[in-house]
Order: structure tokens, then C-alpha cells, then sequence
């Protein structure tokens, strides 16, 4: 058993070998932002999102992932996978994948809840079953509501390459619904 | 049922009723980063990364999380949650603890490996037991080994906010262990 | 914190308040009954099985579950609930819809192998919605695989009670593919 | 593609080469049970099931699986692999050991609920890291809380085999805790 070893918490960006790539990343409050959707039903909350009326969450801008159709108990978002989202073994981080589908089930969940109604999410499952690179192009993340109950709903999800129409990742989510009283 | 919205796949920010805020993001080449790594013991890459030889993989410096302490089966990574990782309904993005696992999960699996010898999730599973939000203080995802065989690895992880001790999230996770042969 | 309790390993039948119910099961060595299989591929397996050309594997007669429909990628199962499933919280055990699903996705899985191809689950997820009791009715388990690669396969399940059409129980479930060489 | 191929819904046990194995298992009326044991705290519900002052849960009986030691927070289940446990391709069935662990998981989780408070197991994760079979000897099958709030518990499981120590598998739980108002 080796020594651990620990290091700085921060690493700063050393070595590169070549260009360094940067990019701005900006958002809104994101509080004040989810206090408006909060009165409005689910699938309001979602089409006030997608009309830009309420600035984006600013995880989506980050990770650069969109709603681009929502319906009652369905959501689909869009990426397209880029350097940033790399982890260290030279293919995207299965984190954005997870991030894809974690918003992709939770805001189909979303859409069939009244005003007044929220949910958290209790459980997130991801498969990842092909590579994601740079070159594999936009991604279609479709989330589907599998059983809506009072308290509980749980939803699966699908991650598309469009290019291709292959699978790259699959999930599933366990939502609790919150009631105000 | 009502009539699916579609919107454009990128929403401009609007709208903010108040200040915008913005960050940016750097990094370098992660598939130039990725082969040099790879040439190493999974231990080996682990320390290459957190003392700064090696440019940080992308996905990590996006979401601000960093290896802190790594040993043989055991990788602990920390984060401070940010307005940046905010999902729609105002806490911290499931996806952003789900990253964390993955990255600790993996990282945990990729130093019992030696040089030559890869790995890939094949199934993260993360369970979310307390909100998180700004106000939450550091976070610290240590990913632990469970069974390392010679083509399946599993690894369970566990986020603790460091203020208070409590268990915010917790995962596994399952890895094929690819050979070159 | 209280004193552990520790008991027999095996409680006898007690104080029943009313009449003990009885069941016989019988079954024949399943290892004999294997390696029969391995010769054929997952389809023939799944319809050597189905013709009762080889014994049935004793948990499907221990539980009694039933391959019902295959095909390729794509196996049902079906059951009916009964009191010898029974947890102690007075509805059917959570054991009981996984072995079903687990069944179901591993045979839809192995449909897809040719001979001398084998497979092992390495990870299995269910997703319990409502509650199975003796007055559901049978269940039909229909899995479906998802993704067919060299080394790992994914799958998913449904359970619908066939009376009312409703989903009881969802699951996922990733496999290894094994070639002999 | 195939024809699907469809068969009885129970296959008689056929053509077995050799001798034929049967088993009688018994059983009380479970929600007969049941009811006494909602009555009692969760730990008290244990210890009456443990020692046998409330007949065993009917699947309990099935696979042969039994509590052997509770705690606040903790339960400990017990089997022997036997061949009716045994799936087609001449191994223990994944089933059995998701069946032990969602058995552990949802005990310990009980455990912690005063008389009056019920749950119900919404999601189970189970991975299978090495084989079981009848020559494994008894498992150990430890259930922990790993947070319970007021509406929903998470627990984690080890099977572990009694004779070498090694883990055989692990899985996690997430319940919901319901309340009788």
C-alpha cells in the first residue's frame, strides 16, 4: 500500500504543450430565476424556459445542454459534446451524460406536475454504452415518464447520437413529488 | 395532451432582472493530456494530474473539482458548490454530484491499475439524500474500491458536506477493465 | 443504541393462528441441465427450455416464473403472485419482481449470443411503483436489450399487470458477454 | 428476425437424466402476519420475527433466507446457496442475491421507524461481482442506513461469503418512509 498523497486544491493550468482554449460562461441568479418557474405548472415552468423569459439554469450553460421539445411526461435536450466536457482518459465524462439524462428525466417529470407541486430527484442510474468524443456530434437525450404517482415518479432516458441514431447512454430516475400543505 | 414546444436549441440569457454573472473557463488539449497518462500506472496518472505535470482534464476544471488525496483503491475529490452548478428549481444540479461520484468512483478504480491497462464505466448509480446549495460549504466525494477483478471493477462513493459531517449523496459504480491485447 | 439481537439461523414454522400452507418443489440438477444449454445458442436455449426439452432451472420452478415468449433481443416471462412470495410487510417481496426482471433481461440478452458465447449480469436496477399483492393477478416481464456489444450488454424491463395493463416494476440491467477463447 | 416462439405457461419438469430433487415449503398467512408486526416498532417487529413469535415471511422461507442479527440501523440476513436456487446457466440466480440484499436493505431501514411508521422500497441496485454457487457455503448479508429522513431512507448491502470473506456482491436501496396520517 503506497503513501497517499494530497495536493493543492486548485491546480493551476500548467504544461500545456500548445494552445490553451478558454471560453466565458455567464448566468443569472439562479434563485430569484427558479422562484419565478415555481408558479407556474410544470410544463409552464419548462415553455418559459425554452422562450427564454426566465434566464437558463446556469448548470445547462455551463455543460452547454438545452431543452429543445417538452411535452406532457416527455422532455428532450441537445447537446453537442465538445473538449470541454473531457475527463482525463481522452473521451467526454460520463458526468455530462449523467448531467443529460439527470435533466432530460427530471424535467419530463416536471411537466406533469400543477403549480405548487415540486420534485427532487431521489435516484439517478446511468448505462453508458459507446464512447463519446469531440467528433461523435449533437446528441439527442430524450426523457420519458415511466409512472407518475402522488408521491413518487420515476422516468428512463435515452442519449441518441443524431449523426448515427445510435445509443450512447441510457438511465433511469426516481423522483419524489412535493406537496406544499 | 398538449402540443409539444419546440425552441431554439440555444437560449440567449434574458431577461435577468439583475446583474449577470460570468466566469471563464481554460484548458488544453485533453486527447494530447489523455496520451500522456496513459503511458503511466493508473497511481502514477493520478499524481501526474494533481501536481500540476499533467493540464487538468476539461470536465473537471468546468465544474471546479479536484483530486485532493489518492491511494491504492481510493480517491477523494473536493468541490465548493457554486451559483454555477444551480439547476431550474434552485439548488445544485443532481448532475454536478453525479460527476463527482463518477470522477472519484473511476479515479479510485484507475489506481489499482498498471500501466497499459484502461478502464470505462459501464454504470453509475448515485442516490441524492440532501439538497445542496451555495450555502453548503466544501464538498468531499471519496470513491472507494469494492472488487477489483480482472475485467470488472466496482467502486462505491460517498459526497459529505465538510461543515457539518452529513452525507449528501452517495454511488457506484461498475467499470469494464480493458486490456491491450 | 440497543443490544444486537441474534437468533437461529432457521426459525421453525410458530404459532401460526391458523392453517399452515404447503407447497412441493422439485427440480433436476441444474448443472447437468447447463451444460446441456452451452452447446446451443441463446435462442435454441431459451426454446429447449420453453419445449421442456431440458429441466427448467429451480429457482424459475421455486418461484414459479415462466418464460412465456422469446425472440430475438427480446424475452417474456410471466407469473402469478402468491402468498410464497410474500414479504413481511404483508405484499409481495421486492425479490421477487428483480428475479423477474433480472430473468427476463439476462434471457433477451442471451437470444442475441451464439453458441459458446456466454453472459453474466454485473449489475442489476429495479424500480418498484405499485404494490403486488395475492389479488393482482399475473404479471407479464417483457425485457428488451438495449445495447448488444462485444463485451457488455445492456437491457431493460417492464412488469405490467396483465389484468389492468399498469406497470408495476421497471428495470435496467448491464451484462458481461463471455467468449471462450 | 426470428419467429417469436410462445409456450405453456408452466412447463412440467421434463426428461431430467436423472434423479429428481423436491423440496416442501411451508407457510402461515402473511398478512395475517403482517398486521401483528404493524403494530410493534420496526425493531420490535425484528426481534417477534427472530424468535419466532410471528410466523417467518413466506419468501423469507422460500429461499431459505434468515435474520440473524439487528441492531438500530443495521440488519444482518443469512442463506446457504442450495441448487433450487440455481438459474439456466448453472449458477446461483442474480435473483436470489438481489432478494437478500433488498431483504437487509429494507430490514435496517425498518429497523429505525417507530410502530405506526411503515416503508416501502422504491429503488434496488444490486451488483454481482463473483459467482455463487452450492459449493460457495453460507453468505452473510449486511443492510446499513446510510441516511434516514423523514420521507425517504437509503441503506447499502454486502453479501459476503462466510468461508473466504470475500464480497460476492453489494447493492443500495432507497425507500420511502410513510407515515399514517
Amino acid at each position: 500500500m503506497s503513501e497517499p498523497v494530497t495536493g493543492p486544491a486548485h491546480v493551476p493550468v500548467p504544461n500545456t504543450n500548445g494552445a490553451v482554449r478558454s471560453r466565458m460562461v455567464t448566468w443569472a441568479d439562479p434563485v430569484e430565476a427558479a422562484q419565478r418557474l415555481a408558479s407556474m405548472s410544470g410544463l409552464e415552468a419548462m415553455h418559459a424556459l425554452m422562450r427564454g423569459e426566465v434566464p437558463p439554469p446556469p448548470m445547462a450553460a455551463l455543460l452547454d445542454m438545452w431543452p429543445i421539445e417538452v411535452d406532457e411526461g416527455r422532455a428532450v435536450f441537445r447537446v453537442t459534446p465538445a473538449e470541454f466536457h473531457y475527463n482525463p482518459i481522452g473521451v467526454v465524462h460520463g458526468g455530462m451524460a449523467a448531467t443529460i439524462l439527470d435533466s432530460a428525466m427530471g424535467c419530463a417529470v416536471q411537466t406533469t406536475l400543477p403549480a405548487g407541486v415540486g420534485y427532487t430527484t431521489l435516484d439517478l442510474q446511468a448505462s453508458f454504452v459507446r464512447p463519446i468524443t469531440r467528433d461523435t456530434g449533437p446528441l439527442r437525450c430524450e426523457g420519458t415518464v415511466l409512472h407518475r404517482g402522488r408521491r413518487v415518479a420515476t422516468a428512463e432516458g435515452r442519449v441518441i447520437a443524431e449523426a448515427t441514431g445510435k445509443l450512447v447512454a441510457s438511465g433511469t430516475s426516481t423522483c419524489l413529488v412535493t406537496h406544499a400543505d
